[in-house]
């Protein structure tokens, strides 16, 4: 069993170190690294399960709701997920090494732009003991070092699997120093990963609105912001009756809880009294709470009442709001207004709405027919989901294991100087 | 003449407006609009000297130096060059549009990631006024707006150019407010520009070290750091004597006070003998101060003892430190301790040294037998450059128009929900 630093800045130290080891492993290595991590986790399988025993019963004792329970919750068909993740983590390509440009200068200077990891990620989450094998694994398949700050409530499931995936490591003769926690330094160690400008190369938080706004707001440490989705779906004066209401319901219901299902959707006038007496029954019948305006309540009286908070929230339940709208601009206004640049979607037979509608929404993606349900790695091809970045910086949507990587520019003389 | 908005807060919010309009331009109309900017700056030369001469007669009072003052100097001849250089710009490709990646899922979604405007982009820098005119160019050119914060000795130029510009636009047709300038609220504007998270999409500083630090340290508005230069060349044990001499005085002495030029030169022990005295003696005779270690001192009596902060000085100067090292090891050692991660050089015969040379020093640009001189935007062939990145997140390295975009997902589709 590998030691474990006893300070913060000593473990960022180290994970620094380990990094300029893992940047040069080649492709093939780095696989068979991540399949030895994932025979490990297969093999510490009852380890495992009895560390999250404690700490599910701490979060019963704490009274941390079913909900949180069962994200917190790891059993035998659990852990062997989390291994089959990393052995589909060990197939995806290496995105380290692919040449990005390539200039020859009129000097005979050879330029080529490559890929090369970032050196050290850090990532701070919450309670869900997966994010930490998922994060570690897409760190080293991309030739990263990583640091992790996971939730308390998930603390002895986090220690353990880091402890199985170091071992992993070490027992690869590769330095376990790649692979950090700083779990057991609570929100110090959350506050030394922020602060660690030129240890931590970049931080990608993930979780609640409020853990990501903490972190953009107080890292020195260049951030990769994820997340939050106030999510609209515009349904335009042409829009098909039947994909309005399959790409709404598919939205809302298929996965209430995700950043990318619908939060908001916007309905034309001349098409509210068309689409939404059967929209909102569908809605209804799905269980789904509708905040609507007044001219979406005029069309059924199950519709809630509409405050101007409602706009503006990130339900994560069978909740929705809707509101009718005079056209086209209007709904882009309100979007502009209210979204969180996550995705939109309008649906419409119009051409020129869908044209404006994909060049004037400012959001990382932007859709037209088609659910919202779709921005998401695997979903894009990526094989693996980093996460789904809102901010325009480095990544905007989905981000696969490319976008954990950074640039460096080669250049190939034979004594060059400038004239 | 366009109506200057009285508070911060509105200059900013008026140019997230604008933006709006500017990222819809296409490239035809944004080429035009730039070359009315150039014929306005020419019209208004004498009117901006004349603004310059009272900043110049402030930095006098001020006595800011004499090279501060020929910094911030514009006469006919450097009016003329501004409006030149913006021309340039004008004719660069437009960076906006390109088709990035293209995906189509197997339910016929079909997937483009698009190049697109950040939005608006916020500049901190000091007392040179043609950076003024540079920046908004680049950003008019990527499609962006801009919020310019430049140095108070440059307010009077800063003024008058950014009204020059804005009247431009105005005359154009197009919303005066894409350009910005929050100089007359002086470390307030600073202060607003780096909180402005939601308004301003990125910062780019451009300036001392110390003001692009407290920039990154202070900014909740993503920043791409740009600068500083604690810039190596290596002189392995089978480097030329000729390019060993040769790019070691072109990267230290052509143009001593830009941030690519070489700081320190590391020579391996085996080489020493043969390479430094004749190394040294040119460097004197070009009136360079070498400071050294021992073992270099031991070569030439015109050498003067370096103490440890010289291997971390950005001299700017004609200023070089020299230190002769064991070997490759012990090379790659000094760098990663003392690097700020912008350019490095080896100059080697050895195809193994290069090689391990560019694998690991972990800078944007990493370069054998070549000056160091080589890394500027202009040379790599952008045809612009708005910075040198030394950060990993987003731009690494020389940054062209390309820099200036974000990306964004759009997809059509006919009806598609996520099964």
């Amino acid at each position: 069993m590998t030691v474990i630093a006893a300070s913060v800045d000593e473990r960022l130290r180290l994970a620094k170190d380990a990094a300029r080891e893992i940047a040069l492993l080649d492709s093939a290595r780095k696989s068979a690294l991540l399949v030895a991590v994932a025979d490990a986790i297969d093999e510490a399988s009852a380890e495992i399960v009895a560390a999250n025993a404690d700490d599910l019963e701490r979060g019963r004792t704490d009274a941390i709701g079913e909900s949180l329970l069962d994200r917190l919750r790891l059993d035998a068909g659990r852990v062997a997920a989390l291994a089959a993740a990393v052995r589909a983590v060990a197939e995806l390509p290496d995105p380290v090494g692919r040449v990005l440009d390539t200039r020859t200068l009129p000097n005979g200077l050879a330029l080529q732009k490559v890929a090369v990891p970032f050196g050290v990620v850090g990532s701070i989450y919450e309670a869900r003991p997966n994010v930490t094998v998922d994060i570690a694994s897409l760190a080293l398949r991309s030739g990263n070092a990583v640091v992790l700050r996971g939730g308390s409530a998930a603390q002895s499931s986090n220690a353990t699997l880091v402890r199985v995936m170091r071992d992993a490591l070490s027992a690869q003769g590769v330095d376990p120093e790649a692979i950090q926690s700083v779990d057991d330094f609570g929100r110090d160690g959350a506050r030394a990963l922020m602060n660690a400008r030129g240890l931590v190369d970049v931080l990608v938080p993930r979780g609640s609105a409020s853990l990501i706004e903490t972190v953009v707001t107080e890292s020195t440490v260049p951030v990769i912001e994820t997340g939050a989705g106030v999510v609209h779906v515009f349904l335009d004066a042409t829009a098909r009756d039947d994909w309005a209401r399959d790409i709404v319901l598919n939205a809302k219901v298929q996965r209430p809880s995700v950043c990318n299902a619908v939060e908001t959707v916007l309905v034309h006038r001349d098409a509210a009294d068309r689409l939404l007496p059967e929209l909102l029954a569908s809605l209804s019948d799905a269980g789904v709470t509708v905040h609507g305006d007044d001219a979406t309540r005029a069309h059924d009286d199950r519709v809630v009442a509409a405050t101007d908070d409602d706009w503006a929230r990130e339900y994560g339940t069978l909740d929705l709001a809707v509101r009718v709208v005079d056209d086209l601009d209007e709904a882009l206004a309100h979007i502009r207004r209210y979204s969180t640049q996550h995705t939109e979607s309008i649906v419409t037979a119009d051409q020129a709405a869908a044209d404006r509608f994909l060049a004037e929404v400012d959001s990382a993606v932007v859709l037209v027919n088609a659910s919202t349900r779709f921005t998401d790695g695997g979903e894009f091809g990526f094989g693996a989901e980093v996460g789904i970045s809102t901010q325009k910086l480095h990544a905007r949507g989905p981000m696969g294991l490319a976008e954990l990587t950074s640039t460096k520019w080669l250049g190939r003389g034979d004594g060059q100087v400038r004239a």
